[in-house]
């Protein structure tokens, strides 16, 4: 009975890593130290700040954020294997204007920044819709086969998920990448199940498949939501119906402002990722600096990629050199 | 250190409420051994049914299958309650064509039988929106007050849902109500978090309270999603993103048919309520029979009131008299 007892507490000091640094790829900047003071402070009991459990909601941006987004998002570079397997099978769509200009484009950035919206979302609907949701995720998995190593997602970020979620944080997926197809690797990069993920999506129909026999969502070529911006918060709304107190997004095109804004304005954490490390990965930052600004205005905290992190990659031990 | 480990030992028993009935206010009929002999079987490890964790989903039709609906819907009663509050700080409403139909109505079942749709949904649109979230979450709880006793919920409905939490399923309402209006007492009637409430709901914008003040969710007149019959299947796949393995609805308007269909095609269990009982509750039925019809087409199991429940509801112990 007595070793029985002693397995509980081991268990139990096992459970909450006492003692062990919760971020070892974050170097020991101020970033590092405010995360785990805010983190700490509304997890401890009899804290001012204290935050029940199911209060303890955190957002995250996915591309940009949690992993690389340039030279393209992973979206991206499915939407042109999807488009080039298609003029294999169809050479005549070679000369249609959409395929063209992705297929023809000097660079992704380049073709991003000239590329009228609904040119794009015509490849969208082309590649990601008239299946089922079932016949659409295998699609996905057998593209991101390859990825689910995880070379691509910032290893800092994954051990602050990780460090949230054993402060009993819910952690949910807000992204401008459709929800299905996040849902084919959230849970294999982020320990992220398909009900935490919200995204851009199709518009949808149920359709039985033949008299009396299964019903299917098919997939349709329209937007339902396109989950950007303002548009985050109404979806967190509408889903979560409780305000996060942790958000975290990037620099970079100005996406995440509103949903930082929404999560700090009554008190939550605000992180912004700073890609400013030209050696270790591509730098960039808002073409106006607007999420900057709105950093220093509402009082959210920067994890600047040159100085806070100190390795950007599972595995990947280089340091930044100095400034 | 001994005391201490018999501490944890009782609690575990306790947890799992070893040998007592969980569903005491079900009759020992053939629906309640199906009910319990599925859930054992998804629930047991080494069973050839066993479902993981994470894939216990379950899906619940609110108004007529965990609680009233007849004579009137809670939001039907709230709905009323915000007209007439209307007219009396605006007379001449009274003679508004959509508030005389209401006001002036025989009888709910009448009144929803003989008034078009849109002319209900202006009366939504002119009391349910124009405020942010907050201050209609405020008005709903003011209103529920009443009704937080719970006495309003079938009672065999609750065991079933601590029953199905106690075998670590998550709880989804699908729900033809408001979103925002059923998270107003999702927790006080059945234990569920707002974040796993999947309603109707309207259109909304976030709108800047003051220059860099406060970003707040309006609700505007306008239908979201209107979320019956297939609706409420695209929303399961849309926010939940898995196949659930239990589905609750009941026969009345046919309006859970769908989620049924689309939970039980892959082998979960689908449960109708039936209101057969004149006594105890109002008696009704789909006018063309097509719950039940599907029902006996694809195997879900009845609950019939009459027979199936020993009481309706908390403290209420008269027993159904011989059929």
């Amino acid at each position: 009975m007595r070793k029985f007892c002693y397995f509980f507490v081991i268990l139990f000091y096992a459970g909450t890593a006492y003692g062990a640094d919760p971020l070892p790829s974050w170097n020991n900047t101020d970033t590092k130290s405010a995360i785990v003071a805010y983190v700490t402070a509304v997890t401890t009991q009899g804290s001012a700040r204290f935050v029940s459990v199911p209060r303890r909601i955190a957002v995250f941006d996915i591309d940009g954020t949690l992993m690389l987004e340039k030279p393209v998002f992973l979206q991206g570079l499915f939407l042109e294997s999807l488009v080039k397997q298609k003029v294999i099978e169809n050479p005549a769509l070679a000369e249609n204007p959409d395929y063209k200009a992705l297929l023809e484009k000097k660079s992704w950035p380049e073709y991003l920044a000239h590329t009228p919206l609904e040119s794009i979302m015509r490849l969208y609907y082309d590649t990601h819709t008239g299946m089922t949701q079932e016949e659409f995720t295998a699609m996905a998995r057998r593209f991101l086969r390859p990825f689910y190593n995880r070379s691509i997602v910032y290893q800092p970020m994954a051990e602050l998920l990780s460090y949230l979620r054993s402060k009993q944080f819910k952690i949910y997926l807000v992204t401008g990448s459709e929800t299905q197809f996040v849902r084919a690797f959230s849970q294999e990069f982020f320990n992220v199940p398909p009900e935490q993920v919200i995204g851009t999506s199709w518009k949808s129909e149920l359709k039985e498949i033949e008299k009396d026999k299964d019903v299917e969502v098919m997939r349709l070529p329209a937007t339902n939501i396109y989950n950007d911006k303002r548009q985050k918060v109404l979806e967190i709304e509408e889903r979560i119906g409780r305000k996060p107190i942790f958000a975290a997004g990037n620099d970079g095109n100005g996406g995440d402002i509103a949903m930082l804004r929404y999560t700090t304005q009554a008190g939550g954490f605000g992180l912004v990722v700073v890609h400013n490390d030209w050696e270790r990965e591509r730098a960039y930052t808002d073409k106006d600096g607007m999420t900057q600004k709105a950093a220093a205005k509402f009082g959210w905290t920067l994890a600047r990629v040159r100085s806070d992190w100190k390795r950007l990659f599972p595995g990947y031990d280089r340091q930044a050199t100095s400034q």
